[in-house]
């Protein structure tokens, strides 16, 4: 079965395909039988769906999972939705494997390919000169552990870069800021910044969870992604024999701080220019991208302003593009 | 008379020179005698001076004047300081003229040439797609009122690039590191961003003196040199036939924004991407290099960390740098 | 036809009037038709209406427009509803002009009448001493592009003072109160203080837009009305001769600073008398305006206390007024 | 003795006269013989003195007592000072009696008659309306241990009308204010708020200690005036039969929130017109009032910006007054 | 008819009972005829419940009230709800007796028996050593007005201890956690820590209204709990011959900082170490008590973390205890 | 030589001793000699001290080293100083060995004995149930580079147990003041709130140095004693076989909560009532040592106030203790 994407899904047509269980939730309608409301989804986006009579259905599956669908696509309040009639737990081998591929194609994903990003990002630290912080960023970003799930992570579950590869895509356009910005600034230590770059965010692949859906693991909650980047790092500087303790006393600065602020959560402030490097580069790039993810959310949305963007705080104004569009 | 400048001011020798006087109090000595307690600068630094039996000299000059001086240097309490033998105000054909490059010579300024960075920053505009934005850029900049105070003015009364040409450093450098930050995100509207980067402080000119000592004009402190530069702005724009109305509200709220949140004086919040790279490129190279100066200041404090930063509020560690020395 | 007031309705009557559509929404109900479910309004009050089989009815109108209705008044959820068996585009000479006297008919406006408001403001105005405030203030109020959006421009889209006509209402009560403050302080400068009072929310007619529904324009949402109103007030500056530049200077530090506070919104914190008094009779006037509002509006609210008033965060408490009535 | 007043010393002139001591510090010459240094002052201002070879003369008295003092006014880094020669604890028959009106002679005091403002605002108080409100403010203002205090008390030890009678002409400022923003807003209840304007600082009488210098009492520090005014307000009300328990919840209210936020030391927030007014006329009157007297202290400061205000916490700007002179 | 509580309702079954009414809507059904919404509640629990075809039937009940129902439970999207066939007001003599007593049943309470916990509180009392403060605290807690409000009265409208008995609850909790507390810190003056302790929050017997459902009284809303207690307490302090003035001065300050900062409504801060743990073990237990209601109500929530704990601003994990379940 | 101690050093007496050199600044008298300026300590308290005719002594020694010193105790503006003829670093035999000792010595410290504290503390932690956490405290207490460390720590530059020892004693305090609230909450996981209040601080035996003077290390400002701490546990706890991954997550959440609040510098706050339970215990006994602290500086200060307390942010009233005197 070649499987049709949300996004190709055409109103009034019978389909046969496999999504994501994105929520499930049991309801009465007003006759008093019971029916199943479902959001279904998959990397093309997201969609409702309906599962009438649901007591004579056997619905044996949960959110999180790929279940293999049948039904008609219908309109309701002017937007589409999926009458089902015929819904089952897809068996393993249905899914592509493995699960790694399987999930980016049915959770929202970066629209760069993940191979490609981490091979840019190699390269880069490959080009490093010869000495302790190249060796650190590559035993963190080549680690067999590391490595897969770098790829995939988000960087958030909301705000900003919050699909998979999201996290990847991040510090590579960081590493690119950087290189830029130590270009402008040569009095900077490029390697430091480039080290900060690399690894603030690294824990994020402990923080969160994003097989189903992104959320934060409880030892996310309860320690956080600054902390488990510091213990990434730790764990990796320990193997390096020699590696300068000056130097390990600032990467760690590095990482603390790059909230910038006490109140955003970083247990200290920059301290140096290196520091407040990145904790600026970090800060911008999350930013721009979350402003685009608003821009792009809300195109069809009417008036020249978006909806309240929740890293800003505010609406976003939608200034005409250079060919005449909107932003 | 070769004018001898205050790095080059030798212990216990004889000097006659002509400096710019920062500040001076009349003390009663121990003795019952008056004297007067001076501090002369010129823009290689400044040295704190003496004018012992104060009533028998005439001293009719003032704070921001400059002075022809004769005496000795003398060390008190570890630093030197002139005990002054004669001191008159210096005649105008002594002072070398014309004004601007007077200062120049007695305040604190840049490390670069003011002339050049003008020519750099001009060069840059030149090369702008004809348009509107060009034609308000190079109106602002070429202005005959504008240009002279623009390459003389500082960036700030303390905090960071507080010193003649400072302003003109500050924007060039931000032009050049606008143009590698529009670079990695093309998608940027790179005229916009450079129009924000040279004209968001232009009101500076209007907001600081800096003939004698760096202060607030009563018009700058009663009305900010964010709406200063608005002014100047949409004098310049009234002047442009056909400048799109909606392009000039982007200006405008480039500029009202670039302090990025209400509580640093800007009464709006930066609305789309421009106007947050602006903000964010604005606050960054402020911060660096008020790093850069409190590194310099306080390069023989012992220790590895520097005394309070103002602009950060807060101690900077002096990280060792790649040749050996500290930051 | 005699046009039937929202006020008017009466449950169970057929009716055939004229209303502002305020806002228009299509829905599918239950048995899978579409309809209109439509807000409409006029002067005195608001009404829900729906359109049942809208895709038979023709129905070419958008909000903001006024239409020509006709239907039965119904009760839903204890509310009048009303349901419109035709209802079309209400034909220009049916709507009366010119276009400022119609807006008045349908939006809420002031109890006060504009004209008379405003002949009032004016004669306080004529009666200044001679001199280059009076000539300032008259030459903004006597606009002929000023004038007739001045008496028509709501104060806020919320918070106080939300009707047609509002900000003519406030600025006439501030200048009644701050000419009794001036009785009290006699060392103020009653002619500066006037002048703030009556210029700080000028841009206002320039930030909302009012006609259909109070809104920001883009301008007013990228620049403010503090911001704006500086600008009217530039603009008329610079046509009278000899204005002193110091003078220019406070009252623009006035503009600036009626906030109060940067993180209301004002890039400048009053600095001098008449500056903090603009500040303060603008803030209590406002308050208590929207204070009284709350109190009608809750009027049928059981209990001693209103619901959340969003002007001061809390609720208030209906205090019994000297003849008995909750407050 | 004609008592010869601080304003009144002549400097190089013999002196014989009575004042209070503000501070008296003990210290050693560097020919390591103790000397006194004292302040002395009285109603016109305050002056520095010393004693020398203090050992020698007999020094019996303490800061906050009247002392006789006989010697020659000098000269000290340009300010004046008295050489002592003797000095002595002032015999009881020296000192003007009753208590009060000798602290009216040596402390900082209201330019207005304590005696006149109380008679202002009694003569105001018994034009009230017959009814409980007027009978608990003449109770509380007549009130034979209050009376007393009440017309010598300061408003505040820093910030606004710190001098003797401070309090009530700070008060009798706000009760004629009051009355003409009532005239203004007629829907106000005039009376209750005239009892928040009468009675919301009145614990400062028992807050404030100003027999010698002015500092909070331990009570005062503990509990602050808030709840000291209440204090008093209740034991009044207990006397008065039939006081509407109502009407006595919202008079409580306003002196409970009159500092108009819980940051500011109100632990509720004004939560009805009332309440509302007499909070920002408080903070009205208080702030003109010190940035009055901050005009005065910095009368001879050179430049057009007083130094910090401690009230608002800003520098002001002396804006030219209608007859020339700066404010 | 023995009451069948909320707890023991099974579905399915045809019930008759009595609850007290905590809220009535009336509501339009889709076929047009009217029902009513009630929630019902009693001390174990509360439910949902309809009276379909609202006009038919005499609903003479308000919310507050106590109502004797007969109808079938019945599940609705998952939770059972009554249909009620026939409702009507209790008479009094079916209400059980006294008032109090009645209240116990009908809304939430302590699982502690208000009777003991006060017996406890008392014997603790009454082992103080003879004095000032002994005499204080037993005459407040004895007080005939006083006692049955205290065991009666919730500590919260919600945040913590919100139910019959939770004040009496939390401050006897308190009582013995201050005995604890003063074991460690010896130095401590415990007798004024345990008045502190019994006496902080006293005033919330009348602050808070807890017949029918738990809100703020008009006088609690406008004075607040703190300047209550401080009122109960002066009332009881002026029938005690001979308190030390610098006694009642320190148990005012410790009531009226016991919040601990001013913007959580404190008008002071705590200046000495009794009014400091006050403070601290007040928060302390009130956010314990907080946390633990949180679980409770959460115990049935998927997933590691509750929902957001309003009194903390955040999700609680649900940590495994000691004998495995969940927190 | 019986080393004399600061606190026994009688005015006018000719001394021999050995100290601590806390500061030391070079200085030119005004007839033009240099001298030096010296502070001077050892346990019991410090002393000012001057060197004459510096230039003519040998002074071979730094801030932070012993010296011997021979001298005669003079009085300088009522406090006394040391005139010191001779002055020499100590030859180590002469310095008490081993250096812990000696630091006992010469630096402020704990009222209690290390060695004794220490093993209170191990006896409790030997009392614990058998399990993981038992094994983690005792690893981290007993290890041989922790333990000397842990015994001679202060709790902090300033603010609160600012003494060597001041760490053990805190945290001693804490544990038995612990075991006290469990007690009180029984259902509280008493091992883990042991766990926490033992291993919160432990970072700060690498935060601060305290060999000569208490300061920051380069790693405890860059890093910070909560991350500090987390490293030494992560270090023990991959050493102890099997411990649960999920009590892991807990223990450094208490950690990184410790300070209660982002702002204070907790990347996290607390999220169970463990967590929140070694917060509040925490800050209580930390202000209760700082104002305890601060009375006993402020003993001889006069009236009823100390100066401010830098922990609390505001004076402390000196309540008369049972005792009749002052706190």
């Amino acid at each position: 079965m070649k499987r049709l994407s949300v996004s190709e899904l055409a109103p009034e047509s019978l389909i046969q395909s496999q999504f994501l269980v994105q929520s499930k939730e049991r309801k009465i309608s007003s006759n008093g039988s019971a029916y199943l409301d479902l959001e279904l989804r998959d990397a093309t986006g997201a969609i409702k769906a309906k599962v009438w009579d649901a007591d004579r259905l056997r619905v044996e599956f949960e959110p999180g999972e790929v279940v293999r669908v049948e039904g008609r696509v219908d309109t309701y309040k002017g937007a589409p939705q999926i009458i089902i009639r015929a819904i089952s737990r897809s068996r393993p081998e249905e899914v592509n494997r493995p699960e790694e591929v399987n999930l980016l194609d049915f959770l929202p994903r970066s629209l760069e390919d993940p191979g490609a990003m981490y091979a840019r990002l190699l390269e880069r630290l490959r080009r490093m000169p010869e000495g302790p912080l190249r060796k650190l960023l590559l035993s963190v970003v080549e680690d067999d552990g590391i490595a897969p799930r770098f790829k995939l992570a988000p960087a958030a579950t909301a705000f900003h870069h919050a699909y998979l590869g999201g996290l990847l895509e991040h510090v590579l356009s960081l590493v690119e800021l950087g290189d830029r910005v130590c270009d402008h600034y040569p009095w900077l230590d490029r390697e430091l910044v480039l080290a900060g770059l690399v690894l603030h965010d690294i824990g994020k692949i402990e923080e969160l969870e994003y097989a189903g859906a992104f959320r934060y693991t409880n030892r996310g909650q309860l320690v956080g992604h600054i902390v488990l980047s510091l213990e990434i790092v730790r764990g990796k500087l320990a193997a390096i024999a020699g590696f300068p303790a000056g130097l390990q006393d600032q990467i760690e600065h590095i990482l603390l701080s790059h909230h910038g602020r006490l109140e955003f959560g970083s247990p200290k402030e920059p301290a140096f220019p290196e520091a407040l490097v990145v904790n600026y580069l970090d800060d911008l790039d999350s930013k721009l991208q979350s402003m685009r993810a608003q821009y792009a959310a809300d195109i069809g949305r009417p008036g020249d302003w978006t909806s309240r963007n929740r890293a800003l705080g505010r609406e976003l104004f939608k200034r005409p593009t250079k060919d005449g569009g909107k932003e």
